[in-house]
């Protein structure tokens, strides 16, 4: 299965008062694991959205929340290609502290759009060409 | 099943450049539909923390995306108390646009933690007696 | 100097683990200020979008930061407007706690540019139209 | 005058419907700066709240709005320390684009209280000997 590993460290402002990164937060680790997955394949989400005119919005996700991340620690985000289908592109991610520790994982389905009319497309051919496993 | 209806209306920071409500943010939806939720049964999640030194982790989260939600839409979040065992709360959460259709709906389970060891605790009897049905 | 109040709740996902609102977040709470000041005077910043094809970035900003505001604390924010210029609007906002003491002050200097070409336009007629005050 | 930068990308939930980086997001990046200005000098924020007990809440902040930062562009994000007194520190940060031009320009000033008291307290000694310029 394809993957990327990506870290990001866990800001103030991302910190609720219980002392962790806040449940709600976790999505933007999983936006930014994805989006830097595509990059390490040679796409850019950005390029998809302007050069292709296609938009790739959640359409479900599923996550469990298994221990507390704080403060300042480098987290490692860890996103797989789970599948890609005629319609939508699934993928499942897992964050690690800096023990190596499973902190959270995530499954996440997001289809596509046309950026213009907002109506649902079938999955670009781009991204079947850039997402298969290179040799 | 008791249920609460709360009403927020989507805020430009809110948005992306999608042009709609950010996939991430609706997590403070459904942490704003479940604190009034308990307010309008007179507990205060502030008082829980405060006054019981109980503090209310997520565990996991389902989460269906099945419209966009525009900005400045005044959102209606449903919430349902869909379970209270020994040791954890399970809620249903729906979001309905102005139009009255269904935007998002939500499955989210918290457990319960003491405020200043940090550990698991049982779910207290505060909230068994506060989240009785009222008869 | 005409001046609009509105309340909003602190969430949790808005404090951070210092207990008190996040200083990030104040800007959130001066948009809300100015959007439902505009409203109160009959015109909506989205019409303002989408009706007359404007935006209104924001040029400047200055924020004082006096008391800390605690989760669940419902905030009142007052939104002065300022002055109302060929080029730009000057609000001045002020947010008090439950207890009526001053939190935080800020003023906000924004622009006005075309939807469409992004460019820099005067301050559009409607704006004048709707800001004067009603005798 | 003693600087850092640090390098930080604009992220999808971070745009808003005006398609650029939302005016609020800006205190996050210079948050970042400034905590990575101090590991650059070998003290982490984390460990100033956690070993010395001490908390740096921001006190006045000014802000210039010159350029729009567009979705997926790496800014970069130039911390200098203004100055360092008695009661306060005093930053400014200056945030640039791809094509190196600025886009933002701060001035932040910040106090400090006793994590416990949550009392104002001066400038922790620690902060002096860690923000010496080296020769």
């Amino acid at each position: 299965m394809l993957s990327h590993e990506f870290q990001k460290r866990v800001r103030y402002g991302e910190t609720d008062q219980m002392g962790y990164l806040y449940y709600g937060n976790y999505a933007q680790y999983y936006e930014i694991g994805r989006v830097e997955f595509l990059r390490s394949m040679g796409m850019t989400y950005k390029s998809l959205e302007t050069d292709y005119g296609v938009m790739m919005p959640v359409k479900n996700m599923e996550v469990r929340y298994l221990r507390p991340a704080a403060y300042d620690e480098l987290l490692t985000i860890k996103t797989y290609l789970k599948d890609l289908s005629e319609k939508d592109i699934y993928f499942y991610v897992e964050i690690f502290n800096e023990a190596g520790k499973l902190v959270n994982g995530a499954k996440i389905k997001l289809t596509f759009i046309d950026a213009k009319t907002k109506k649902s497309i079938p999955t670009p051919k781009i991204l079947f060409d850039t997402l298969q496993p290179k040799n």
